[in-house]
């Protein structure tokens, strides 16, 4: 293969080769013979801002702080303009707290609006519409040869994912480089770390470009609007709803991106189609049997 | 084909031919030639118990009152000997009323635990951790014989997931017989929806199996546990602790049941190997294709 060269560049890749995030676990084929199969873990974190107790997530257990700082951030429960005065990860009794200047008591808030559960961890319903409703997203450009390549680079970067399966992936890219992959059990919390490390970091969000393995549900469209950023990809399908949203607030939604196929239900003005769909191999071999894991471990 | 007859054999199928459950969706693919996709429908359902608001799930759309049922009885909130006094769908305002002779009032209990994340709706977590610790499952038998022709019946089911994709399927299964399939944008919501079956209709868990089309997550393991289904089994892979807690509870675990091969992770004393795999076919074409979807609408 060529262009192999982009597969080290990110500025975090995915951790696959971190022993503490998958564990042998044995079980008995169908023959009945004894079997040793490599899955990924799955720990509680809970989540603390200042005094309060949030939320307990399962996560695999890389990141914790990009995770807290995330969860809390899509929550609307630390605002952009916050002062973290501290991020205190204690593996032993798995929690983090996240300190900030600015007093916080968010029970009250919970206690009100619950969670959804469109496979999802629970996003404030009520509060995140009102705040979807004024938004727009900025403009952008969205060439094809960049999700071409991107897509192509991802599928072949070594993950969890490849390693163990049942984990989902949310990668952070800029035109058609890929910077931060991470992984995790649920959809959301790859997000979330994702929004941490932007939140940490001070990074931009409208020249960037939000990758997805899982589904573009309506939470997955809005937890991305909400970070402000215009383009959300996946190779993965979509609902109604959430194309819906991503129409409303002028974000770019990209389907069913594999090989030289895609779908653009959204935000269509954005699109530069300077790639020719026909110059593009279809999926790799590895890509397939990345797509046999993905089915097998949906 | 022969073993068709099996298909027509459910007391609940799916609703594949609901035409509120999907709507086609406009787009443009590679070529920027538009197209037209049918996908399914996602929306917001708000469940109340008496006079609490308890929680606003994102949803398909069928069987609500289902759906509320199960909701609250897998989240500890309606007990097995409640007695329900009305369950009552407003689909104007996409609310569900349960109404029960006892008095409840779970405000505090949400306020203090609030959700997992691990692509899931939220458990009380805490609570759910302290059930599952006294909590043993009965003896059952499991034949693989029952397995095979379970996943063979199931994939070859006509469901909004082959005509649609984006969804996660479950199926309370008796023996070698698929009774109830539920279909929904998330996982527990489909699992939720079987619940409330259960729990209407007054229905038995010992002798029951769940099958189901994602990943077995501790959480998806514990509402099995919880509800008193002594065999979960899945096309899906599995995460260590999903493992590690279905041996804790005595829960017989299957993962990756594809064709003739399967991985028993847990309780491999209630299996009795009653099929010869080599003369289990391989998955046909059909559910070969089926896997392409899952794996593009992961």
């Amino acid at each position: 293969m060529s262009r192999l060269e982009n597969i080290g560049d990110y500025i975090i890749p995915p951790n696959h080769a971190d022993p503490r995030l998958t564990r042998p676990v044995e079980g008995f084929d169908h023959f009945g013979n004894p079997v040793e199969i490599r899955v990924v873990e799955e720990r509680p974190l809970t989540i603390f801002l200042n005094s309060r107790e949030i939320v307990t997530a399962m996560t695999i257990g890389d990141w914790p702080e990009y995770l807290a700082l995330g969860f809390l951030r899509n929550q609307g429960m630390l605002r952009d303009d916050d002062e973290v005065l501290g991020v205190d990860y204690d593996e032993e009794i798995d929690t983090v707290v996240v300190r900030t200047a600015r007093e916080t008591d968010y029970e009250e808030k919970l206690k009100k609006k619950v969670r959804t559960s469109g496979c999802a961890v629970g996003t404030v319903f009520g509060d995140i519409m009102e705040q979807v409703e004024g938004l727009t997203l900025p403009p952008a450009e969205l060439r094809t040869s960049w999700l071409y390549r991107l897509a192509s680079t991802i599928s072949r970067t070594p993950s969890l994912y490849l390693e163990a399966g049942a984990i989902h992936g949310t990668v952070l890219c800029e035109r058609d480089r890929p910077l931060v992959y991470m992984e995790d059990v649920g959809r959301h919390n790859a997000v979330d770390k994702v929004a941490g490390w932007m939140f940490a970091e001070g990074v931009r969000p409208e020249d960037k470009i939000l990758y997805t393995t899982g589904r573009l549900t309506s939470e997955m469209v809005i937890k991305t609007a909400l970070m402000g950023i215009p383009v959300l990809a996946s190779r993965s399908g979509f609902t109604a709803w959430g194309v819906e949203i991503a129409r409303k607030v002028g974000l770019t939604l990209i389907g069913r991106l594999r090989g030289q196929r895609f779908v653009c239900l959204s935000g269509e003005d954005r699109l530069v189609r300077d790639a020719d769909p026909a110059a593009v191999p279809e999926e790799p071999r590895k890509a397939r049997r990345k797509s046999a894991r993905e089915a097998q471990d949906e």
